[in-house]
């Protein structure tokens, strides 16, 4: 505990990795917690099934 | 903000955007915020992953 | 199965109940399963713990 | 209702069922509420998309 | 990782402690990964805030 | 679209501010999209309602 997840397009390995080294960072900071008690799940959201304003995510950016 | 999830099978395209339309007017009426604000997550289940009543849905489902 | 969650703002039971019976019409309509399949968790956020463009919700909306 | 989430990794078909129906069990008697009414959903994470500690989890175990 | 959420109705301490538990041992046995790496959320759900086939379920439940 | 989620303990107002800024800045950077599209639910875990390695978090931590 704390567990984070982050609903997101499809990151490269090395922005993955900077992505959950900075987020362990600021929320260690804020909460006073050892970096070792974050759990960071990246969770992939293809703009095929992403609606945004009530249209399909893929069909608002071609 | 507001964030809708929606756990269920996997859905063509023409049904996804029907249902990113419908629950974006839904929820649009019943909050009085704009259309806009609405970010919808379709997350597919695949029926190899999911338990109903202690079963795989796969195993209930032939 | 399928299950839908709705991260929103308070809002009163008449309009819980529209939203409730409008999701899951909606969500029956598209997927062709029995509106008795739809479990829908309206989980509320507050302001004071929604961030939107980097900062809180509740001072952006005064 | 209840809905349980269960992030991790891949399962083999056997353990997907030991899950789901241990999961069951000691959820219908936690709660006295009937198995029927359980939906579980096996949300798997690959280690490229876990971080843990500020690393990315396929990178901490080798 | 892995991680657990229960969406179900308020628990008594001690039917939380038996769920997080069994939840925990069941989990272990199936990953074969070590029970200290499971961390389990009870995210309660009032009856006022779950709909359940198209209806409230504080509607349902008398 | 993205959406974040952090599960975890009370927060006071002025680390909200700060962990949605830094959450926001960062995911801008590793995306490469605006930081106007993040929208991010702090939610609050108390150590009544979560598990670790088996046991309630509120008696790990006395």
């Amino acid at each position: 505990m704390p567990t984070i997840f982050f609903y997101g397009p499809k990151l490269e390995k090395d922005k993955k990795k900077e992505l959950i080294k900075s987020f362990t960072e600021s929320a260690s900071r804020a909460t006073g917690l050892p970096e070792q008690a974050f759990v960071i799940y990246l969770r992939e959201a293809d703009k095929e099934d992403v609606g945004v304003g009530g249209e399909l995510l893929s069909e608002k950016i071609r």
